[in-house]
């Protein structure tokens, strides 16, 4: 329960800097939440970096269900915060134009995969074990894909912000099938290569 | 003594910075004189991070009210020194427009309940004992909250920045109840959320 | 192998950050790629870098070549894509003026003695063991010569980022002596310092 | 001798990271030296913290001198490369402006200060033994007090970056006094408030 309350408060507030504060604001409301919430639930807050989690043989198939409904609630939360409370609404236009669709899925794909990649060394690995920089390489991974290829797809790398920003109107729904299908084969491609460089890390 | 000297000096330089550096001035202030003074008072700087680490209980609530006045008494020192050495004063007109009031504060609330709660599980926490990141995730949740919602009622989060910037004329007296009733109730908030989750952990 | 694999995928991402997002993406994306992979091959990302860790007697000759190899496929392969998928070329102008040359190679000379210097103090120094700060000094020390001395000569101080930009048209190739000449001289003369300032520590 | 070489190697990048690259410069200079050096003499850089270390204990007055000759001597030669190789130079101005001598004497007084209160607390206390947060603390001191009060003194907050910052002729040599006085009296206080804090620990 501590998991699934950690996971929503940590994604609440990712999506909301995502919709408030662009790249800049996501990537430090990720640091900061996976700092207070690895200690407790490992700090995913992305539903992508979840099934890498779990290719990589670290959580649960119900757990990862759990984080994944965790998840997507807190970046509803945040929407509706974002959108009626603060009264901010991205402009209903899609994040991609409609000749872009390739370059955005590539980008969502890439991004996603250097996300899952550094989280599975950085927060999982036995090599790297008690280190206090995860926080910040995970943080710093959205940021170096949202300042590098973010013009292409928005720079989302996580479904549940996706959704975030399709209910607050930066992106649009009929385009949602480039973070779902970009995302979750990113972070899976990560977590094989992941299996396949640290064979005896299980 | 040696604890409301350092308090003194940290909240100095954080409404120093707050007054004459913005978010991005309180932040490194504040991320440098937690890194100086954890060791020693824990590096509060704020009154109500004070009250969340009293109601965690992690602080007496004579320390506690040690620290608030220690605490004031630097916010005002640094408004002091800023408008009269420094000679630089706001316009005297009040951070948050009048049709404003309800989103400055659940701006507060929402940003001091995410500052107490990162200050608890980074700097409180049994589970991130011994970490060289607190002072990075503590003073990045105040640059993230002043990046994200900072607009909507100034970005102070903590009652004695709000102090020293209402005597140095940035906010104004009569608004001053925004960041009491915010402040201390979102870092409340924090603190029962935290013995939730770790109920273990006294 | 999963050296090499983890030497491609770091440079890939670190060549694709410098041509799409100049020093700061790049300065990110090395950060977080150093954090990702420095457990598995020590995260050089550099044939300059890696020349220095085989004078400091830290890699043998033969990983050295192969570290290379592995550096230069993962630059080529950033450069296809960033040109070719996401449609980013540049002016195919030298980024040295014809009366520069002389600033240009101090500058890479004083740049990449920099980054390796630095490299070999905080990633192979037994006085720096288990530190987490390796790769927020690593790709700081880009960002910073970036940031100071990058006008003069594009700021490469890598030569694998150098022919990763020449194929994405941002540099030139007659321009190529620039950082190969001053890449691995900068990096050997810090390799040098480390020894004589380090004599006991092999 | 390998302390003096590190000291003198470190102020070289520090200054020429603020002639050429200003507050930002200087920080990411100091931060990734300090990174390099810290190991092995501490990595001052600064005439006035190794006054201040002197004074709390932990360096002889032999030792100190040593140090300051080899960090003038790297500022030397930084403001000669810049000022000849890279032909840079300042308008030959005085930094401050003649009706603005108290209010830099005070902000040099205040921030060197607070940058040899950081230092002794992050990198010579018990309390801080063997954590990672130093070269970002103590670099990050020098960029909140550029970022907050820069404007009113230029920014040195050290001697030896004013001398190199005067030969390069950003800064005017009828002004040192305010560096030389600032500098090395608050460093001093800095000594004293941490000798009063830490009585135990020497």
């Amino acid at each position: 329960m501590k998991k699934v309350i950690t996971e929503f408060i940590g994604t609440f507030f990712l999506v909301m800097g995502a919709a408030l504060g662009g790249g800049i604001g996501a990537a430090l409301a990720l640091m900061v939440m996976i700092y207070a919430g690895g200690h407790i639930s490992g700090a995913h807050y992305n539903p992508a970096v979840s099934l890498a989690v779990w290719i990589r043989g670290k959580l649960s198939i119900g757990d990862m269900l759990g984080y994944w409904m965790s998840q997507f609630a807190g970046a509803i939360l945040a929407a509706i915060v974002v959108a009626n409370i603060f009264g901010v609404e991205g402009a209903s236009n899609c994040a991609v134009p409609a000749d872009g669709m390739i370059k955005a899925l590539i980008a969502e794909f890439v991004g996603t995969f250097a996300l899952a990649y550094v989280v599975l060394n950085v927060a999982t690995a036995k090599g790297t074990a008690g280190n206090s920089f995860y926080g910040i390489a995970i943080a710093g991974t959205v940021l170096a894909m949202a300042t590098v290829i973010g013009k292409f797809s928005g720079g989302a790398y996580n479904p549940a912000v996706a959704i975030g920003l399709i209910i607050q109107k930066t992106f649009c729904l009929s385009q949602i099938w480039i973070y779902v299908a970009g995302c979750l084969s990113g972070a899976a491609l990560a977590a094989f290569v992941f299996r396949m460089n640290n064979p005896e890390d299980k």
